[in-house]
């Protein structure tokens, strides 16, 4: 169970004109579930998105890394990219030349089924690592997807990117930005391994503005920063990590340049979409009954405060004792303490729980009650604030607990 | 129940001349158990450490660190030091100035009872974080320990020192250097938030020759990189973490200078004697099932090596897929692909577990056959054989699986 997500309604996720959506069940790594999904775009679509810095990155990722280079430097980018794929059950990743030439064929099959260029498709995987792709079954699933395809096919489309996901996640916003009405929809997927690097494993949004390709590059990394890379569940950084923005330019509002309003309050609806979805992964990370913001501020840089956030929300006995709901919060203290930041005078330091004044000056609070740290430790949403006292920087991220679920989770996910 | 690692005999624990072991039931934090040490040194010992670089590093840590660099200065180092005293229980970390004046209140009642300066005792405390120590209970309890002071009381300090360890870690050496006998004993424990950096929670490895203070401060070092520093359970790095080598002057070796071969033969029994008490502590982890040894080759650089072997360390998806004995070995490509080092180019790169070659060139060996990969994860002990293809550099650290009941115990450790 996420903790406080409710499923998505399927009739609440918006269409976006511009972009369509099918779904089929392949049989990659399972029969009888959705594991394929072709993501349509109309010929207006821009495309931007950033990829995970894994070395080991899957091969999808470095054949959609190419295509979209090459799209981006074309004439006109608009219309470069048709379609996206993406297969779950199989990551295609630790595969070599083998892999890449299994996420080509996957291109080239659709592309021969769309009428285009196998460029102008990105592939996405996502699974198990270091086995072959069965590229046959997902290009024999290929007519099903598209023969399903429709604008109104969000809440399948999220479902048909789930792996241990306990359930699909998708949301939808309607903005007017500058008189013009845009619609926003986008689909994630998580679980385990996630400690995205500059994206996570697999997030789409799209709307239907028109935003030029520079644009909308700048959107991209300006929103993954504040959304998918402030998530960690395990610290895990995937080999397939994608976040990708698609502007289908199917509606009227045209964004040129970042310098303007209009980029502005695109950015910002985008932004809370990616929050909401980035967060809707730690809500429904592998086994997790809590979620939990840690936030420092105060500090010199923002590199900093993520350092320290991260420390704590990897922490196997931080995660542990929340759990427990056990205010063991010395725990939190050892993690800022080996977080890295080498010069760091722990006697300026305060933390809090919620409202609760943990260690004031480095030291336990002499004014703290035991019952009180306990009181929020057993709420499901709990925020950590550590003030450094020795700047103005701040950072957040979002996390969840480490549970006997994830274990179980972990040592049965193959078999 | 620790892995491959029988309870030591306290028969086979050898008295080290010139150092004498006493243990207490204090009721630090529970009643009826052994929670307090004296170890008590003659007047011709040296003694030298390395602690833990936690920013929020404990106050007997702060307070050791300062006797022993006093002692090191001073015109005569052997002598100057006569005790150290550890409590279990309570780690007096996180307690700012209050836990300061508890840690020096310790030393001033031992050095009153023992006639010498509180300066010549150095405290340690291991156990909860954030919490006052009762100072109280610590000195009523010296004139108990003090009165149990034996020279063959090694396996009643090893367990004095326990807290979540499931077994005490005690082993001993007897080793002929330049024709003089040398007796070497430790003691350690470990059991959660392990990743030393400089030292480990509570290592303490004493022997019978004469050192000069500064090649036994080289020795110390040394030693730590090779045994203490290359341990992790967790990836927590206590606030408390100490390892003490004692020198007692007692025997008849004598080592005056790093650059003999009685040094090399001496470092090479406490390096010995040390990587056997830190893997005590790996084989003693919380839930450990499996004992791993990740040896990453052909780096450019030591750091580069050890960098990756952390990160396989300390990935939960690689640490529960051993506790599965699951040959998920994906995920330990996912690790190394994101342990942070850049230009790594994984297309050189071969993974052995065991003697099985699992990736050969970055990709799936094609002769690898998931059976060979099975047979090795059911194993007790695996090697895990990372080859950069880049350079000479090597490391190896040692770790465990991640399993349930780490999760039970941490999300009980305080209730």
């Amino acid at each position: 169970m996420a903790v406080n997500s409710p499923i998505p309604v399927a009739a609440d996720l918006k269409p976006v004109a511009g972009i369509e959506l099918g779904h089929a069940e392949a049989g990659v790594r399972k029969a009888n579930r959705k594991d394929l999904l072709v993501m349509k775009l109309a010929s207006t679509a821009t495309v931007a998105g950033v990829f995970t810095l894994n070395r080991f990155c899957a091969a999808p990722v470095q054949v959609s890394k190419a295509h979209l280079e090459a799209a981006r430097i074309s004439d006109e980018s608009a219309g470069a990219i048709r379609a996206l794929v993406i297969n779950t059950g199989n990551a295609n990743a630790g595969t070599g030349d083998a892999g890449l030439a299994a996420a080509n064929a996957t291109c080239e099959a659709l592309a021969e089924l769309m009428g285009c260029d196998a460029a102008q498709i990105l592939p996405f995987s996502t699974g198990v690592i270091l086995e072959p792709l069965p590229v046959d079954r997902i290009t024999a699933g290929l007519p099903q997807a598209l023969k399903n395809l429709q604008a109104d096919n969000w809440f399948n489309a999220a479902e048909a990117i789930m792996t241990t996901d306990t359930q699909p996640k998708a949301a939808s916003r309607v903005v007017t930005i500058a008189g013009k009405t845009v619609t926003l929809s986008g689909i994630s997927k998580g679980a385990g391994m996630i400690k995205p690097n500059m994206a996570t494993m697999l997030g789409f949004l799209a709307f239907d503005a028109k935003v030029a390709q520079p644009v909308l590059e700048h959107m991209v990394k300006q929103t993954a920063d504040k959304s998918f890379n402030c998530i960690t569940i395990d610290g895990d950084t995937s080999t397939n990590d994608s976040f990708m923005l698609i502007a289908t330019g199917a509606g009227t509002l045209e964004v040129n340049s970042i310098d303007t309003p209009e980029y502005a309050e695109l950015a910002a609806a985008v932004t809370a979409l990616s929050q909401h979805l980035a967060q809707a992964i730690i809500r429904d990370g592998e086994g997790a009954t809590k979620f939990i913001t840690v936030t420092v501020e105060d500090g010199k840089d923002v590199e900093e405060c993520r350092k320290i956030a991260y420390s704590i929300g990897h922490s196997p006995l931080v995660k542990t004792a929340f759990f427990a709901s056990d205010p063991n919060l010395g725990r939190i203290l050892a993690a800022i303490g080996y977080a890295g930041v080498n010069d760091l005078d722990v006697s300026k330091l305060d933390l809090y729980l919620d409202d609760v004044l943990v260690a004031k000056s480095g030291g336990r609070n002499p004014a703290y009650q035991e019952a009180d740290g306990q009181r929020v430790m057993k709420q499901s949403e709990i925020t950590v604030r550590v003030k450094l006292g020795r700047g103005n920087a701040a950072a957040t991220i979002w996390t969840c607990d480490l549970s006997h679920e994830y274990v179980t989770i972990n040592a049965d996910y193959r078999s």
